[in-house]
């Protein structure tokens, strides 16, 4: 039994059977691979896209699945192992995910981090204890990575590149006027890292690069590849000659707990906006986000609804790359 | 491809052939007209019979229906084309319609207006977006008209009464504390019109009468029947001789964005409840509102529980009638 | 047609039915016996395991669930027959469970006390409210009982034990920081008891005695059983010998809506926690919750966690207890 948690613990060649299988499940979307499975989605934080897209392809394969909201819906949990559980969680993670497993085939879970101190976010804590406790697969709908999205936009990618090996990837910073969980910045990192693009990071100072986890794990991969990981504060350069395009918007690690002070910086780089000047500088760029999107903040709706956009496309992907995923971990 | 947003963009023929389908759909009620179909239920405001009914309608037609909270369990909304995006809303309805029309094959949308503004309110402006920007047919489960309600009122009326032709429909104002969306009372109107009654609506003042767009379609529809559209602020008058009472609480258009000043008019109201007394000055009339209703405020209890009161039937018809409407979308 | 709301309405050879299908459907998941069928669950207080469990049990049979949360995504309910609806409420109960009926086969209900008044909550207002009113079976999923929960028990117990006629059964009050509802106490003493044990209620002072309803009705058991129903208030001599300790807690009834003073007297018995020492002085025995439960608040962790525990096969068997109930009622 294995975890889809990171596409760290995936080789390029199993992450390209999910994203085959995909495209199988997209030609051919109605198949019995999941008949009488039960999956839970458990959401700490709001979906509009995962949600949709897991419920949908869960009863595309003859599955059901169940959404869970703790706190709202659901009981709140505890995580911390030994806790002497007298404050708000009325459960433990323990209890919760030893249960779900008897009851569905797959649990899937989205945790936020909670923007206060990255170095206890980084440990990731809520997914790794559902996996820890868990008996069946557990699935990241986006904690600190966001690997489910890491497929959705190579499927995509493929689909629109054929080979990406070799194409120049720019992961562009945006504002935005809330500071962002850094989940699809780590996880753009490392995917067009892993299939082979020259990857560039581009952010307003050096304060806003990513977690080294997250940058070692690229440049690693960039280097077995032939290629290099380039991390840049100047826009004109960065977007010179990009076939990719991917934009996000993320909070410094530095500030997290201290977003007051972040803002102050931050609100001098509304200039970072994704526009038709900046695509110009592009070699005919592909333009991705992950959504949700804020119109005219982080990117213009000129660049959102021109051809070159493909970011309907990915969002579509999500569909097809998860229905591989769960179908892969029961199989 | 057509959206049902408002019977006023259907035929009387258009609107008869999709209750005579609801009407074989009660009969029998498990088909697979929806087979692997998926259905965005998209909610912004509280729902039981709308939820539930679409829900169960859909898994009988064999397809899946997801719920959506948007600003509770999904992401708030932006619809203003060209709006630049640092408020609350985490995504344009441009987004949201085009990748909910990737994973759906149908999307329902029930948005209340804001009762702030009515000029703004009467625009429709959330269900005409995802119309817009939807690629897939668009379902209205109330806005500023309720058209599954107005069918699920006529199945009602053709299974009590046969033709409705030359019967007399009373939609009567009642008093509720707070003030009230009118699209069930715009609705009523202009489904009794154009299926041949005469219809008149009663209601304390000039204030409380309905916007223009549905008194005069009402009013056409009447007139091309050969029957007239009356409005009364006289109790007995209007009852007098009903086939039929619909009863329905509203706000005053004029005091949209003022409720306090309104207030203290519609208190003046109270005696507009529907009791056996008024009923008895009726042609033996069917009672029908659409729930949820005040007991003992907008109707007595002795009045909803009795043989002429059609409520829960008008209730049932929801699914039938829904059950239609999406079959016939796609067909 | 029979509700499932208290085990007291149902023999002990109508339970063991039951239980005697939940095994079998526990061998054998997947049957067609809810085939085109829709339950509704109405969630009044939050659940996971209920709701999980519910709706993939309906699924395994066929049958299709829709969950909902009156005062959240649905309108709020009023109980109060005759009265003048102008508060908070948008719908009468009697509507709900009428037009609840039209749309499903079984309506299953969550409603906690309001722990203001006993007197008040005692009467079972809201579950017994839908189901004079629902013309379809009701189902009891916790309101001042849990009888889905007792039937998991019984199973859990059986499967264990194979008879437990004659075997010790001690139900232990527990500290919790809040008061709880009494539903799961009371249920286990009349299970316990029906089901042919010798029950010992464990309490720190006569306060946490149980309503006189369930004390009743497990002696009564206990007595045509030819066993005995013992009340403590010493720990040491409550375990002796016991082959199942299971463990609860609840507010003390005469501190209904006066929760500030119980706190005073419960905070004094945190030594209540089941632990190692405690449960060295049974007969080995089995421990169980129903879940959700505070570690290191009501039992250590080492207990939880050892091989007497059998909380999890608890939960489990709600799964299958309730797909017998819900077959069972529309056999």
């Amino acid at each position: 039994m294995k975890h889809f948690i990171s596409t760290l613990d995936w080789s390029r060649e199993e992450l390209q059977a999910f994203l085959d299988h995909a495209r199988a499940l997209k030609a051919q979307p109605i198949q019995p691979l999941l008949k009488d499975k039960a999956v839970a989605l458990v959401f700490f934080n709001p979906s509009l896209r995962t949600r949709t897209s897991f419920e949908i392809g869960t009863k595309q394969l003859g599955g059901h699945a169940v959404v869970l909201e703790p706190g709202k819906g659901a009981w709140p949990i505890e995580f911390e192992v030994g806790a002497k559980m007298d404050a708000d969680p009325e459960e433990h993670v323990i209890e919760v995910a030893r249960v779900l497993s008897r009851y569905c085939d797959i649990i899937a879970v989205r945790a936020f981090p909670k923007f206060e101190d990255w170095t206890e976010d980084r440990r990731d804590k809520v997914i790794r204890s559902f996996a820890q406790y868990a008996t069946v697969p557990v699935i990241n709908m986006e904690t600190i990575t966001h690997p489910c999205q890491e497929l959705a936009h190579m499927l995509t990618l493929q689909e629109k590149l054929g080979q990406t090996d070799g194409k120049k990837f720019l992961l562009t910073w945006t504002y935005h006027p809330k500071p962002l969980n850094t989940a699809v910045a780590n996880s753009a990192l490392i995917i067009a890292a892993k299939f082979g693009m020259d990857v560039t990071l581009l952010c307003p100072t050096p304060e806003y690069e990513l977690d080294r986890r997250y940058m070692d794990a690229a440049r690693e991969s960039c280097a077995q590849n032939g290629r290099s990981l380039t991390v840049s504060h100047d826009i004109a350069e960065a977007y010179a000659g990009a076939d990719v395009v991917y934009a996000k918007s993320w909070g410094a690690i530095p500030y997290f707990g201290n977003w007051d002070a972040e803002r102050e910086i931050r609100k001098n780089y509304a200039h970072f906006i994704v526009n038709s000047e900046k695509m110009a500088l592009t070699n005919q760029a592909l333009f991705s986000h992950c959504l949700p999107v804020r119109r005219e903040v982080k990117v213009t709706g000129e660049v959102l609804d021109s051809a070159q956009s493909i970011a309907i496309d990915e969002a579509e992907n999500r569909l097809h790359v998860q229905k591989a995923i769960m179908a892969g971990l029961l199989s």
